[in-house]
C-alpha cells in the first residue's frame, strides 16, 4: 500500500480562470481548468468538465476565479551576470559603456558574484512571469547553474566566449580558441540536462568582432555534434557591419559573412539583428535562424530592428530584456508593451506615419510564448498550455487599477499588464512564486547580499560613477 | 488654551531619507529631513539638523531610512475621462480609433461615468507618484472635479471643446462657439480654486480640425481675461498640418497658423507637438509655449516628437501619459523610462546611430517636476522641495528586486523605478497614499463600480470589439 502511495504522482487542479492556451487553434477558455500531474499538463478544458473528472483525484485544487492563466513567458536574451551592474552605465556612449564599465565589471566577477547576480536577476524574471530564459553569455556558468537550480527556473545557459579583439581585459586576452571551446564542452558535461532537466547548456559567441573565424567554425561544429544551440549577438551596430565588410570582403555585414561560412543554421539564436538588410532577412529566414528582439536595449544602444519585416519573412522572432546595464528593467512584461509601441512607431520612417495596427497584441504574445519556445528549441515541451507539455504557468490578477477595465484579455495582457499583476508562477509543475512570494529563496536576503557584492565588485574593478546633481 | 491648540498647525517631520529636492542648486540630501507645516514645506536639510530643531515640535515623525523622497510628479496631459475606455481601441487605425471608438464612447458618457473614470484614473496616477495633473479635456468637468476633490489630488481641469468638424457625434455637432466658451466660464466660476485650492480650471481646445477661428480667438481672450491656461492638442499628425496649410494658406502647419493668429502665448500647453519644423520650434520657444511630450501615445499613434531640439531651443517640455485608449498604462513612471529610451533611439534617424547620452536621467527628472510645474503655471508652489512650497511629496522604496543595486539614485529613479516602488504620496500636506494604500477612497469599490460602468457605457455607445483568438 505504501509503495502504491509513493508511486502516485501529485495532481493539482487549477480552475475558474481565463486560460490563454497559445495552442495551434488559439483556444482561450473563458472559464477554464487545467490539471497538472507532476511536471506535466495532464488535461485542459472547460472548468466544469475538468472539475467533474479530476477533483476527486486531486491533491490540490486551486480556485483561480477572476484570474488569467498563460504559458510561462520565455525571455530569449538575458545577461543574468550583469544584474549587479544595473545602473553602472546609464547615459554613456557605447565605447565608455563597453570598455570602462562592462568589461571591467565582468572580468572582475567571481563565480559567487555570478551566482548572486543570477539569483537577483532570476527573482526579477519570476516576478515578470518568466519561467524559461536564454542566457546571453557570462563568464561563470557554474554560478548561474547553481542559481537557476535553486530558483526552480528553466534556462539555456551560455558562456561568453572571445578569442580575439582589441582592448580586452588582460584575464580574457590570453584565451585561445581551444580554451573557449573546451570550457564550453566542460560546462556541457557538467550541467546539461541537470536540475530535473531544467538546465541546458548552449554555446556562445559574444560577437563577431571578438571572434576568430576558427572560433565560429568550431563553435558551429561542436554545437551540431552535441545537438545544442548557439547564442550570439548579431549585427548590433553599423560599425560592426563595416568592420566585417572591410575584413572579410563581403558586401553587407555580419549576417552576409555568417552565411558565407555556413554558420547560419536553425540552432542559431541571433540577438538583436538590428542592422540587417532585406537580403540578410532572407538569409536568416532560409536558414531557420531565430532572432531575439530586445526593444529597450535596441532603442537605447543599437537602433530599430526590422521586426515587422522579419516576421513577414517567416523568421521566428522572440523577445528578450538584454542585461540590466542595457535596459535597467529586466521585465519581459515591459518588453511586450515596448515591442508593440516601438514597432508601431518605427513605421513613421518607412511610411510617414505610425501604424497602430503593426505587431498586434496576439503577435506580441506569440513572441514571448510559442516563438520563445521555438527559439530555445524546446517547443516540444514549452510555449503553450497543452496536454503533455511541461507545466510552466503564469497566473495574472487583472482586477487592479493597472488593468481595469479588461474588455479584451489578449490586448490587456500585452498593453496593460505590469509586473504587479503577475501573482503566481509555476515551473516544471512546481510553484516558484505564489501570491507574489518567491518560494525557493529568501528575497530579502538575496537583495541584501547582492547590494553588498555589487559595491565590492565595482570597487575591485575600479569603476567609479560620476555624481549627478549636487549630492550633499 | 483650547483656542491656542486649535490655531496650532500640524507639523510633520520626515527624516533619514535621500531627498532629491530639484531646487535650483540641484541639491540632493544623502540623509535628509523635511518639515511639513499644514500644507507647506517649513524646513528642509540634513536629517540630524532637522530632527534637532523640529522633533520636539512635531505631531508626527516619520523615519524614512532607506527611502528616496522626490517632489510630487506632474503629469501634464491626461484624459481622466478615458480611463473607462482602456483597451477599447488597441491595434486599430487612427480613424477607427477616433470615429468608431473614442467619439461614441465620450459622447455617451454621463457625469457619473466621468466621476468614476477620474476616480479610477486618479488611483493609477497616485500609485505612479503623481500629485498634480493637467486634464487634456473631457466632457464633464463637474464629475472630474468631484473625483479630484475626493482623492486629494491637484489638477488643472479642462473641458474639451469643439465647434466644428465632420463626423462629430450628434450631441456635439450642435454646439456653438458661444456654448463652448460659456460652458468653460461657468466651470471656472464653479470650480476654479476649489478643493483647498487644489483645483484650477483651464480652457481647452480639442484640436485645430474641430475649431473655428472664432473659438481659438475667443478662447485666447477668455484665458487672458481669467488669467488661466489653455490646453490644446497641437500638430499630432501630418494630415492635420496639411489641412491647415490648405485651409489657412500657411506654409507649414498648425503651429505656424497659431502664430499668425497670435494664439501662441506662454499660457498655452501644447500637447504632443510631434509634426513641427525648426521654424515652428523657434516660434514655440519665443512665445514661451509649453509642450507636453507623451512618449507612449506618440509612438503608437503619432510619431517622434523633436524633444531634444525643443529642449535645446529652451522650450519647457514636460511629460504626459495621454489617455488610457492611447497608451493603456497611465503611469508617469513608465513615461520617464520611455521618454529616455525613445529619444535616445530617435537619434538613429538624425545621425545614423542611437545616442545613449541624449536626454539623460536628470533632464527627464526635471521634465516631470520643475518643467511640469512651469507647464501648469504653478511653479511658485510646486515642482521642487523648497521652503514655502506646497508639500507635494513622493516616497520611493528602492530596496526591491526591481531597483537593486542603486549606485546612482537619479538614474535609478528614471530608469529602474516602477510603480511598485512608489510607496507613499503626499499632496498639499496630506497623505493620499500611505504604504501603497489609497487613503481617501476604497480602491476595491472604485474598481468594481468602474468595471460595471465601463461595460454599460460601451453597450450604450454601441461599441463592440472584435474577438481575438478563439474564445470558447
Amino acid at each position: 500500500m505504501m509503495e502504491r502511495e509513493k508511486e502516485r504522482k501529485v495532481l493539482t487542479v487549477l480552475h475558474g480562470c481565463v486560460i490563454i492556451t497559445m495552442d495551434e487553434e488559439q483556444r482561450v477558455f473563458r472559464d477554464g481548468g487545467i490539471v497538472i500531474e507532476q511536471d506535466k499538463i495532464k488535461a485542459i478544458g472547460q472548468s466544469p468538465h475538468i472539475l467533474h473528472h479530476f477533483s476527486h483525484l486531486a491533491d490540490n485544487i486551486v480556485d483561480l476565479t477572476g484570474h488569467i492563466v498563460l504559458p510561462g513567458l520565455i525571455n530569449t536574451h538575458v545577461h543574468t551576470s550583469q544584474q549587479l551592474a544595473r545602473g553602472i552605465a546609464d547615459d554613456v556612449d557605447l565605447m565608455t559603456w563597453l570598455h570602462n564599465r562592462i568589461w571591467p565589471y565582468e572580468s572582475n566577477m567571481t563565480d559567487h558574484d555570478s551566482y548572486l547576480s543570477t539569483l537577483l536577476c532570476g527573482i526579477e524574471l519570476i516576478h515578470s512571469g518568466v519561467t524559461c530564459f536564454a542566457e546571453a553569455g557570462g563568464q561563470h556558468v557554474s554560478g548561474m547553474a547553481r542559481a537557476v537550480h535553486l530558483l526552480g527556473l528553466r534556462a539555456c545557459l551560455t558562456q561568453s566566449t572571445m578569442d580575439f579583439g582589441h582592448g580586452l581585459p588582460s584575464s580574457w586576452a590570453t584565451r585561445t580558441t581551444h580554451d573557449c571551446i573546451q570550457s564550453q564542452k566542460d560546462n556541457y558535461d557538467k550541467y546539461h540536462n541537470t536540475a530535473q532537466g531544467r538546465i541546458r547548456i548552449w554555446f556562445g559567441i559574444r560577437q563577431i568582432m571578438n571572434s576568430t573565424p576558427a572560433l565560429l567554425i568550431q563553435t558551429r561544429d561542436a554545437a551540431i555534434q552535441l545537438k545544442t544551440g548557439i547564442h550570439m549577438h548579431v549585427a548590433e551596430i553599423p560599425y560592426e557591419n563595416q568592420l566585417v565588410m572591410d575584413v572579410h570582403e563581403v558586401d553587407h555585414g555580419t549576417v552576409t559573412y555568417l552565411e558565407r561560412i555556413d554558420f547560419l543554421q536553425n540552432n542559431l539564436l541571433a540577438a538583436h539583428s538590428v542592422w540587417i538588410d532585406n537580403n540578410e532577412i532572407s538569409l536568416l529566414a532560409k536558414a531557420g535562424v531565430k532572432v531575439s528582439h530586445c526593444p529597450a536595449a535596441a532603442m537605447r544602444m543599437l537602433g530599430f530592428a526590422p521586426v515587422r519585416e522579419m516576421l513577414d519573412a517567416g523568421i521566428c522572432v522572440s523577445l528578450g530584456t538584454d542585461g540590466a546595464p542595457s535596459n535597467n528593467r529586466m521585465s519581459i512584461v515591459d518588453e511586450m508593451y515596448l515591442a508593440s509601441l516601438i514597432n508601431k512607431g518605427r513605421e513613421v520612417f518607412a511610411n510617414g506615419t505610425t501604424d497602430p495596427t503593426a505587431l498586434p497584441a496576439e503577435t506580441i504574445l506569440r513572441m514571448v510564448t510559442v516563438n520563445g519556445a521555438k527559439s530555445v528549441h524546446w517547443d516540444d515541451e514549452l510555449g503553450s498550455l497543452e496536454v503533455g507539455k511541461k507545466a510552466d504557468i503564469v497566473v495574472v490578477n487583472p482586477s487592479s487599477w493597472s488593468m481595469v477595465p479588461v474588455h479584451d484579455c489578449i490586448s490587456s495582457i500585452v498593453y496593460c499588464m505590469r509586473t504587479e499583476n503577475v501573482v503566481s508562477v509555476m515551473c516544471n509543475g512546481l510553484w516558484i512564486m505564489k501570491d507574489k512570494r518567491i518560494i525557493n529563496v529568501d528575497e530579502e536576503e538575496v537583495i541584501s547580499k547582492a547590494k553588498q557584492a555589487s559595491v565590492e565588485l565595482l570597487k575591485r574593478a575600479g569603476i567609479e560613477l560620476p555624481t549627478r546633481m549636487n549630492m550633499i
